[in-house]
């Protein structure tokens, strides 16, 4: 895994994913006490950096196996970004999903012409189910987060915000990112170390879900005591990757943790600053930048908001608690 | 007022403007029948296209005048364009607003660091104001649309669209403006004629106030019964301007109208399927493409989504009607 695998997924990606732009606002760096950069990949395809990482995986497989399919699991985004990426590709394509996932991202996904299968969370074994599926039909697991090939699509993104930063004359800055699995954050930092040595990303998660800024912390893999029950269900997995890990270990600043209130905040600001729908797992950065400046260093930061798949209830529910009037 | 005028306008634009992306959704195209396109200037800086001609206009001054200082008067949106691009060339700015313009716009146009005047739009009469205040502070008057640096700005928009289409295989398209008095309908008409001859600006107006499409059709200057009691309150204007309607009537396929409801649908619509936030002046272009597809040419359609400031109590509403769960 090295920056020479982002440089060539970012050449199958060209013209394929959107450049997402980088946006601010003089009102979130009035809230922050700094200038505020937030990377938008909620405008991506499929509404999430996950598309990167579909595309980066499907794209690099041999015709045969592609011919054959793939098969993903997710809680939501991952299985969007690989649905779209296997049509686009005429690649079979089944998702397996939790069946408390959000309505809106089940719906979505069987209408990019997925095959979806769902289990239950708390009684059902993902790994095992997965495996018996591809083993059975001849598909190719594409993993949400600890694949190579799924860390440096994800990995283009810190790649556009090391040009994108120069370009607005932030040559040093923390680079928060919405953390699960650690596949965006890992992906992230090594582009990073290429590109832009001056910019260091750090993992946010929601609290009481926080297990990668406790594994930084403690050097070794820790683990979440559950798995549901947060607003923030997109970044919610049980632990960091044996992939992810040792990089983020190597790469990354501490992690911050946010409150749920907090990422419906940034939601809410979200929408009346920069004029984009967050997710509340993809607010948790912009939260960090926003919500917690004492933890942040220098005079710029950039949050990555990593997903806009929300359903219309929890969004209002953002605006009617933080949105004003 | 000629394409050479937008040409000079885009490079003063040149780093200051975002370059904003060219969306898309496979669920929009599907609702559409078509493929859609929507050019996301609700990203803009200060949430609008009105920060090009704002800034295209303030950046052309003479360094005396822009040190007495500028003012415009607005129902919001270009009182913040103008208004930002002031304080960035640290000239002092007066904004002339209607006194029942949305409150968020007011308060945004004072935190930029205008000087906010306020007017009732029913009983005063606005240019007859803002003159006098024009004279009384040596202030140079920018107007919202019949000026040609405003023109140019706006039509940098246009130039974008131009490459972006060409970007995506679109050489033959209706490209749906959303339309006040046509500053940006006619600079977008302009840039396509000199960049992408085969895609053709179309004006999209609520019903009632389409005093644009009637004009067009009409071959004279029409004007609207009425300009208050709109939604759409950010392109709703008396009738088109002096300059714009020529270029407009040369250039332009029919006016398009939409209801108010269509405008929040196609909100809603932005929401779930692009993740962006679109106040209802700014959607009627979308709900164009979107739902009045019989009055529509071609296999591709462009919608330009022009702004984004929208209380957050309209925006619950359009989720709560048309957003599903």
């Amino acid at each position: 895994m090295n920056i020479d695998m982002i440089d060539a997924a970012a050449g199958r990606l060209n013209g394929v994913a959107l450049r997402t732009p980088l946006l601010s606002s003089p009102f979130l760096d009035e809230i922050a006490g700094r200038r505020v950069f937030v990377k938008a990949e909620c405008l991506q395809h499929t509404g999430s950096f996950k598309f990167r990482g579909g595309w980066s995986a499907v794209s690099a497989m041999d015709m045969a196996a592609r011919a054959r399919g793939v098969i993903a699991y997710s809680s939501g985004n991952h299985a969007q970004g690989v649905a779209l990426a296997a049509r686009r590709h005429a690649a079979p394509c089944v998702i397996l999903m939790p069946s408390d996932a959000p309505r809106v991202k089940i719906d979505n996904t069987r209408a990019l012409g997925a095959e979806v299968v769902l289990y239950d969370r708390a009684t059902g074994d993902r790994d095992a189910i997965g495996a018996a599926l591809a083993e059975d039909r001849g598909l190719t697991l594409i993993k949400p987060f600890d694949e190579p090939h799924v860390i440096a699509g994800q990995g283009t993104t810190g790649l556009e915000i090391a040009e994108q930063a120069a370009a607005e004359g932030v040559h040093e800055a923390d680079v928060l990112v919405c953390c699960g699995g650690g596949g965006l954050t890992s992906g992230i930092a090594l582009a990073l170390e290429a590109k832009a040595p001056g910019l260091r990303a750090r993992p946010v998660e929601p609290e009481g879900f926080d297990d990668v800024k406790r594994s930084l912390a403690s050097g070794g893999i820790e683990r979440n005591n559950r798995t549901s029950g947060s607003l923030c269900d997109a970044i919610i997995t049980p632990s960091p990757g044996q992939i992810t890990f040792p990089i983020m270990a190597r790469l990354c600043g501490s992690g911050l943790a946010v409150t749920e209130d907090e990422a419906l905040a940034a939601m809410a600001a979200a929408f009346a600053r920069l004029h984009v729908v967050l997710e509340p797992g993809g607010a948790v950065a912009l939260a960090a930048a926003l919500y917690h400046p004492g933890e942040i260093e220098g005079d710029a930061v950039i949050a990555v908001a990593s997903g806009g798949n929300v359903d219309a209830a929890v969004f209002r529910t953002a605006l009617e608690r933080f949105g004003g009037a």
